[in-house]
């Protein structure tokens, strides 16, 4: 059974999110700006015609309520983000709020034994406040007091941006969900990667949210004049900074594990002039914690021998990590089972390299994602580009999945 | 022999000229500036003190002359720059001046068979225009009318600052001097780089000047989340440059030549993302011009090929070179000789991997250079240093130089 008439709904209404955009010619959509409210007002009008009620909460997340005759029941949380990176492209967060909205749509004559919530995250990226995933923490109860004082660049604090978009900041946490009320979270959301492009698959299963750690190095050595120094009485920074980021692609080739330098900074930075320090970043993430940890433990033993042979030094930093969340054993079964009725081929199963929110609702209940293919893997660019086919089969998936939860459920907590 | 009080003055004399300087607390000194002119009246001032008849000529190098009493008898030129880079040492090029002007003052009552001028070349380090080697290249008869047209970072200029400094742009070629009437360019000049201290000598013989070759290279992969794509759907090129740049200091290390990556830029420089493209430089140089062209050749071809194994796509553009250049083979044996009898040590041979104004003389004369230790090999940054002792044994070197060339001139030309 295909979807097109919903696909093709949802299509349009991702081009029409797309025009709440701070820039021009492109989309930008930062938490608490007026580019938010009118996002979240276009989404609460798209939720109130698939008849849902739809509210905001305490931090600005905008939720669609479809009752279950049974008040009793907990509820199903569906969502994904609304926010954007600068420069996004359109279907990041964006396209799972849609299919949920589409979803519930289809599902407005069907009675549930469980309430189901739509949520649009309000921020994920952190595009503002350079704190991210404020909108999902304050709904798991891991909003923290002191990112009220942070301030963007303009240096309005968040506090200040939340009057000024007219919420009460010391409010935050009338946002938390109660954990025993909640059935689970599913989240559907593009891939971000080239994983199922490369298996000709519309949508994959996720098995979790890997763990990250990202380092900043600074390794020094002496700087010099290119053509006075000889060869064997050097101590290139830069020529250290390549042997180890050789021995980083070569040790998570081994590892099977994801690790990149995308920073890398020479001092003085002139063309002849032997580089004396060069600063550069890892980042480095694996599904698994204890794999992450010993990855990067060994790792960081051999780049300093690298130090040590090349009489560099070698500084390194910790400047963020997040722990590897697994998803449900349990809601992976179910989206598999419901991925492979709908496409007539076997569940690709695929962890996530990028972070989520359903990574910090893991909180308060499990978890369950699906991917959906997005072309070249290309994300965080205007160029991100999902096939309409592909979100008419996401669309049967969660449609789908909602019933067999509600088939299921009993089962399920 | 030591010559103690005459280092001692030098030393004097460059801790004062460096006062000569645009910054405050340091030593910037340009070609046509305020300082350029104080720094050429003091030199002029030390010049006459010297017994020499001092004057500028039109491109603005200052010059002194002892007059030999046989009129008809070519002119030895000794000299060096006395324009900075930025925040510069206070040697480079100036030392050079001082020990010639010093050493003229030992032998003013020394009758020689020929006039000897010390030269103070006005630019040599292309601080204020990008072309470097004004000052030598109008003496030797290259100056390039279109760098009258080039501009300072003010958009000023060279002809305009000419005339500003006093001088007629139009007159530039009147500062060309004739290779029939020119016996011999001779330089000392600091190493700048760290062969000698590894000797634990004073001095050391030049045998040439190193050719160099300068190429700005893009290389092109694809940028995507650092989180999201494995390692084998990767098009880094970031890993690519690192391989490169490992390739090029052993290929280095193999020709025995020196090579180096100075610069280095990724885009689009985040620490989560791969990167998609990286520019880098690579300075190469080699005293024998066929082995640089040679090396030149294979090393961009095994470039190349890493580029194509990685499915990268890698663009070279040659922004700079220079032709190597060798000193006179009769003026090395000469200086060879009396670094002997001053040190009691065989003489040490080794070649200039930077630039100098010797460079540019060779198209009117023979030069010979004599190279003096500094400390750690540093030069063009403030903490530049030499030992009294080792201008000692240079001003002792140069002034019997000077008298062996007096003794061995009808061989000379």
């Amino acid at each position: 059974m295909t979807n097109l008439k919903g696909a093709s709904k949802i299509m349009y209404w991702a081009d029409k999110l797309a025009t709440y955009s701070s820039m021009q010619g492109g989309l930008t959509r930062a938490y608490l700006t007026s580019e938010h409210k009118q996002a979240h007002q276009q989404l609460a009008d798209w939720m109130q015609q698939a008849g849902l009620q739809s509210w905001q909460d305490s931090v600005g997340n905008q939720w669609g309520r479809k009752v279950s005759t049974n008040p009793t029941q907990p509820t199903l949380i569906i969502g994904s983000h609304s926010d954007t990176v600068a420069n996004a492209g359109q279907y990041d967060g964006n396209l799972g709020i849609l299919l949920a909205i589409e979803a519930l749509q289809q599902l407005q004559g069907t009675e549930l034994p469980f309430h189901v919530d739509v949520v649009a995250f309000a921020d994920e990226e952190g595009t503002r406040f350079n704190t991210t995933l404020i909108g999902s923490s304050a709904v798991a109860g891991c909003f923290q007091e002191d990112w009220l004082a942070v301030t963007d660049v303009q240096g309005t604090s968040m506090a200040e941006a939340m009057l000024d978009f007219g919420l009460d900041p010391n409010l935050n946490s009338a946002a938390k969900r109660k954990s025993e009320e909640t059935l689970a979270y599913l989240e559907v959301h593009i891939e971000q990667g080239p994983v199922l492009e490369s298996h000709d698959l519309a949508v994959g299963v996720v098995t979790g949210i890997a763990g990250a750690k990202r380092y900043q190095f600074k390794l020094s050595g002496m700087a010099g004049h290119a053509g006075t120094v000889p060869l064997a009485l050097r101590r290139d920074a830069m020529c250290g900074a390549a042997q180890m980021i050789c021995a980083i692609e070569s040790f998570a080739f081994e590892k099977q594990i994801v690790a990149t330098v995308g920073k890398c900074d020479l001092f003085p930075d002139a063309v002849n002039v032997i580089p004396g320090e060069v600063h550069f970043t890892l980042d480095i993430r694996s599904q698994d914690q204890s794999t992450l940890d010993n990855c990067c433990t060994a790792l960081l033993a051999e780049l300093s021998i690298i130090a040590e042979q090349r009489k560099l030094q070698l500084q390194s930093e910790i400047i963020y990590q997040a722990e590897a969340v697994l998803c449900s054993d349990r809601l992976q079964q179910q989206w598999a089972e419901v991925v492979e009725s709908q496409t007539a081929l076997p569940a690709c199963f695929l962890s996530s390299g990028a972070g989520h929110d359903a990574m910090v609702m893991t909180n308060i209940t499990d978890i369950g994602m699906l991917f959906v293919r997005c072309e070249k893997g290309i994300s965080h660019n205007p160029r991100e580009s999902v096939l309409e086919g592909d979100v008419a089969v996401a669309l049967n998936c969660l449609v789908g999945m909602i019933k067999k939860l509600a088939l299921e459920s009993p089962m399920l907590k």
